[in-house]
C-alpha cells in the first residue's frame, strides 16, 4: 500500500436539493425541499461519496455547510493524507473548526466509501462488522406532522406500501388526536413517537401515560435539546414508556452525561460527524446498558446506506430518510419488506441513479 | 468478495511458552516462565496469528484457555463464517461461554490479522485508524518487584538500554524503599507505578502522598480488582497523584461503573477479549473524559503488535511485554528509542522470527 501514499486526494462539493413526496412536518417546522450537500473525494480512480444533512436546530444550514466545506477544501493538502487515516482526518477537521457535525460527516462518510473502494471491501467488512442480514432490526417509516386528514392518508399509504412499523411525529397541540388517528388506521402494528423536544417535563409525563394506553414502544426526545439531566430523570421515572434522547445526544460525551436519566439514545451521522463517532456513541450507550436506535435526517441513499453499515449494532432503526423522497439521485441500500438492506459492494455501496457507478 | 465466503476457516492452537530475562515480580507473585497460547486461523492461503495471555487473577490459566479454545475448535463450523464478521464471531463466542477474555482475544486478534491479510491492509488502516507515528505516545518499561539490589540493577539496565520512561511495580511491604532505589538511579525521568491491587484505601492515600513527593505520573490499580466505587472515589479525592484502574476495568461497562471515581483506565486485549472491545472501552473512557493507557501482559510480539495498532488512541503506553522476554518467537512492532512502532504490513504485521513469513 506504500505506493498509494504518494497519490493525493481531491475534494469537491455541490448542493444536493431533493424533495419529499409530502410536505414533511416536525415540531420545528414543515418543509418539502431538502437542502443537503454532496461531497466527493477523489483518489486514484476512485470516488468516495458523502452527504451533509444540516438541521437548523443543530446550528447548521446548507450555507454553513458550504462555508465550512470551502474552508476544508482550501486546506485540503494539510487535511487529507492517507485515505485510511479517517480518525486522524476528523481530528484535524475538529482543530480547524469545532462543531459543524453535518459538514464533517459528509467528509468522514466519503472517506469510508473511498477506503472501502480502495480495499475492494464494504465499509462494514472493513470495520469487522459484517453480519448476517437477520442481525439487523426492521426500519420504521415516519408519519410527519400534518392535518389529521393527511395523517390518516399518509398512514394508509404507509400500510399499503408494506410498512409494518411506524414512527409518529408529535409535539403539537393535537398530539392525542394524531395518535388516535394513526391507531384508527394502524391498530396493531408497533408505533414509536418523536416529540422533537416539544414538551415540558410535566407535559411529557402526561403524554407518556396517554401513549402507554396506545401501546407505544418509546418516546424520542420529549424535552428540548438542552434540557437538564434532572428533567430527563423526572420524565424517565414517571413515564411508563421508554424515553430516548435524540437532539440531546450528538457525541459520546452526551451519553456519559445523560446516562441514568434516559432509556436509550438515537444516533445519527449528521449529529456525530461520522461513522467512527457513531460507533463510539453506540459503545458508550452499550456500556451504560442503554438501548440504541440509528436514525437519520431527510437524506439521499448515501446517508441511508452509510447508516445501514452500522445497523447490526442497533436495537431500532429509523432509516427511512430516502423513502420519504421523490427524487433521490442515488441508489444504495434497498428497502425490502421492512428491512433497509445494504449491499456488499466496496465502500458504502452507493452510486448515482441510472449509471453503473 | 462473494467468492471468499465459500472458503472455510481453519483454527489451530498450541502452547506458547516463553521466558523473561529476569524473574518478573508483581504483587500477585513472581514467575520467569510465561505460559501463553498461540492461535492460528487459516483461510485461503493466509494465516492469522493471535495470542492468549491468561492471568490467574482474572480467572484464566493456560489450561482454561486450551479448554475453551478446544471447545471453539469443536464448533468452528458454526463459530466462524465470513472472515470480516469479527464482532459477530465474538458475540457467538460469548454465547458459547461467558468470560475467558484472554482465550477470546487470541481468536479476535487472529481474525483482525486474517482480515487485514485478505485485504492487503494493516489492521489500523482497516479500522480507519492509520495515523502519523508522532501521534503515538512513548511506551514505558516495567521494573518488576525484586530485591532492592536487583531493582537497582534492573533500573540501571533499563536506562542503559535507552528507556526514558519507567513503570515500577509496587504493592509490597517495602514500596518506599523501591521508589527511593529507583529514583536514586533514575532521578529525573517520568515514573508511573502499579500496585496491582495491593493496598487498602487508606494505605493508597498514604502511599500516594509519598509518591507525589517523588514526582510519579499516576498510580495503577491501588485497590483490589473488586473494590467498591466509593473506595476508588475516596482514593481519587485524597490522592495528589492520578488514579488509574486496570484489573477493575475489563469491559466498557466497567468504565461506565467506575467513571467519576478514577482518573484513567488501563486497557489490555487479554482483559477486553479483543481489539473491538478495546476500542469500545477507549470510547467510553473518552466520553467520560478519562485518560487512557494501553497495557499488556507478558506477551510475544503478537500481543505487542496487536496493541500497537490502537496506540494512536491512547495517552500512555505500557507495551513492553515482549521486551521483557529473552525468547520471543515472533517479530512485529519494533522498539525505537522509546516508541513501539508497528509496521504497515497487512494485518497485525507479525511473523515467526527467522522466516520471511
Amino acid at each position: 500500500m506504500t505506493a498509494t501514499t504518494t497519490k493525493t486526494m481531491g475534494m469537491s462539493f455541490e448542493p444536493l436539493t431533493m424533495h419529499t413526496r409530502h410536505p414533511f412536518g416536525i415540531s420545528y417546522g414543515t418543509s418539502q425541499e431538502t437542502k443537503n450537500v454532496l461531497v466527493k473525494l477523489q483518489y486514484d480512480n476512485h470516488i468516495g461519496y458523502g452527504e451533509a444533512a444540516p438541521a437548523s436546530y443543530h446550528g447548521e444550514s446548507r450555507e454553513t455547510v458550504m462555508t465550512v466545506l470551502a474552508k476544508f477544501q482550501e486546506c485540503q493538502s494539510e487535511l487529507f493524507g492517507d485515505p485510511f487515516a479517517i480518525a486522524a482526518t476528523t481530528a484535524r477537521m475538529d482543530k480547524i473548526i469545532a462543531g459543524h457535525a453535518a459538514a464533517k460527516s459528509a467528509i468522514e462518510m466519503a472517506m469510508h466509501d473511498l477506503a472501502g473502494k480502495i480495499a475492494g471491501l464494504s465499509t462494514r467488512r472493513m470495520l469487522g462488522l459484517f453480519d448476517a442480514p437477520q442481525a439487523m432490526p426492521m426500519t420504521d417509516f415516519t408519519i410527519g406532522i400534518d392535518s389529521l386528514d393527511m395523517i390518516e392518508k399518509k398512514t394508509e399509504e404507509a400500510l399499503a406500501a408494506g410498512h409494518k412499523l411506524l414512527k409518529v411525529k408529535l409535539g403539537t397541540s393535537y398530539d392525542r388526536e394524531i395518535i388516535e388517528k394513526v391507531r384508527k388506521v394502524a391498530a396493531h402494528i408497533p408505533l414509536r413517537v418523536d416529540a422533537n423536544g416539544g414538551w415540558s417535563p410535566k407535559e411529557a409525563v402526561e403524554k407518556a401515560k396517554f401513549l402507554a394506553e396506545h401501546n407505544i414502544e418509546f418516546i424520542e426526545q420529549p424535552l428540548p435539546k438542552f434540557a437538564h439531566k434532572e428533567d430527563f430523570a423526572f420524565v424517565k421515572e414517571h413515564s411508563p414508556v421508554m424515553i430516548f434522547a435524540d437532539e440531546s445526544i450528538c457525541k459520546a460525551s452526551d451519553v456519559a452525561r445523560l446516562a441514568g436519566a434516559i432509556d436509550g439514545v438515537v444516533v445519527k451521522l449528521a449529529k456525530s460527524g461520522g461513522l467512527l463517532e457513531a460507533i463510539r456513541i453506540i459503545s458508550t450507550a452499550r456500556a451504560h446498558s442503554l438501548k440504541v436506535m440509528f436514525g437519520m435526517m431527510i437524506e439521499s441513499s448515501i446517508g441511508v446506506t452509510a447508516a445501514a453499515q452500522l445497523a447490526s449494532l442497533c436495537d431500532y432503526l429509523d432509516l427511512d430518510g430516502a423513502l420519504l423522497l421523490r427524487d433521490d439521485p442515488f441508489i444504495g441500500a434497498v428497502w425490502q419488506d421492512g428491512y433497509m438492506m445494504p449491499n456488499d459492494k466496496p465502500g458504502l455501496g452507493v452510486s448515482p441513479r441510472n449509471t453503473d457507478e
